[in-house]
């Protein structure tokens, strides 16, 4: 069922509260990606790990908050997430998740209630849906947006701090604008340290190790218009792909696009 | 050795280095508190544990970033800080330890390599040096400072969050001063979120379960003027009070005032 057709079934979900989309999304009435529902909520990325490596991966986030702005934590075996919203089941709350077994993706599923274990720690990391809804509350437009394509994302030469056997290059997104423009984003996403914050770098792309624009290795290819320059964050992809890389026996995470809506005003992700 | 002394022997330390200050601690050369030695730079309050409680306290840090702004974690059984500063040995570079046995204070030390154990994680919390300094140089007097007396530490009623044995009461340090000031010393100290950040509250004692404001629960009795407003921070004492209330096997803790001075510019603190 496309998006359009569960909005006219049900009202337009980007008004709807995070517990009536997370209700829809447990039932199993969403199956979409969650760009655009109930909009001024914080949505986050998902990464489940097995005990053992929770420490680590915790270790990882704290030494590397750009990238990997980690705002919630579940208990071991505990998959409810009451620091992030009211009854989040993080196994039924997430419309598709991604596992991964030994670094490879294995299955795409709508709930993970059969693979759940006592020895199973859930992260939620902030994502870029805050920042660019106050950039676009700031005045500043952004292109892949306007032009409805996906944001273009980039592996740097920033390593990460390593954590166990999490480490890694910083993959960064990147959104063309005017230098007025730019500015007025360094301001205002520096105020959302939860949401990646303020970009990590501006301008020539070699500075920090990226090639062609027109080669993103991830998300689309970016329309530039003339005296624009690109504007590059650190990007929740990031941690991901450190996790990729570790390969550990079992993993699951969102499935890209499909996060977790939880009750934080994004204005709160400050 | 009195501190006087030392800066007579060794120049003045608040002009020193972060690196030169550690070395002379390292070599058992400072055993004094650290407040005012190389300025500009954050100071942090430690915790050590061992690891099985290790995920649970990142957990109380991470629900908690008001009272517990975590900066900087250990690898497991690793006593270097290579995040927070050039070859900072943490079984060293404190110039005073506490050592804490199923809860109780066991002894008061200045070097704890000969108790450094494969399982211990330490735990580096960002304090209120940095935000002070700030505070200062925008221009807000602190009486404390002014008067040289201990701030005035007290419980409130804001419960933390608890994860795993972690739990109780928000522990508030208050600092009196004029609405002006306050207004003032909120902006600023909003942009420290590594350093306790904006203040819980500002006002009526009451409205967050604390009583006489002359019956501080740690510190001196305040100085108030006629006019003055309390505005009250969370307090590095709340995960100490913490740790001591779960009664871990072992726990090792800065002596109070006797932080680690980091390499991180405290203007870097936001």
């Amino acid at each position: 069922m496309a998006l359009r057709d569960i909005e006219d079934q049900l009202g337009n979900l980007a008004d709807a509260s995070p517990a009536h989309v997370r209700g829809l999304i447990r039932r199993g009435e969403i199956t979409e990606q969650t760009g655009g529902m109930a909009l001024g909520f914080m949505q986050g990325n998902l990464a489940i790990l097995p005990a053992d490596l929770a420490l680590d991966f915790a270790r990882y986030c704290q030494r590397n908050p750009k990238p990997c702005p980690l705002v919630g934590v579940t208990d071991t075996g505990d998959p409810m997430l009451p620091t992030l919203g009211r009854d989040i089941d993080i196994r039924s709350d997430i419309s598709a998740y991604n596992v991964y077994r030994d670094g490879e993706l294995s299955d795409t599923i709508n709930d993970i209630t059969d693979l759940w274990r006592d020895d199973l720690v859930a992260f939620v990391l902030g994502c870029s849906y805050s920042f660019e809804e106050a950039l676009l509350a700031g005045g500043v437009p952004m292109r892949h947006l306007e032009e409805d394509y996906l944001v273009s994302m980039y592996i740097s030469n920033i390593q990460t701090v390593p954590a166990g056997p999490f480490h890694g290059p910083t993959v960064v997104s990147m959104r063309p604008m005017p230098m007025e423009e730019a500015i007025r984003a360094v301001e205002i996403t520096a105020r959302f340290p939860m949401t990646h914050g303020k970009p990590v770098h501006l301008g020539d792309p070699a500075e920090i190790g990226i090639g062609p624009l027109d080669q993103p290795a991830w998300g689309d290819v970016p329309h530039i218009r003339p005296g624009e320059v690109p504007v590059f964050w650190a990007c929740g992809v990031t941690p991901q792909a450190a996790v990729m890389a570790a390969k550990p026996p079992l993993c699951i995470t969102h499935r890209p696009g499909s996060m977790l809506i939880t009750d934080i005003p994004s204005s709160r992700a400050s």
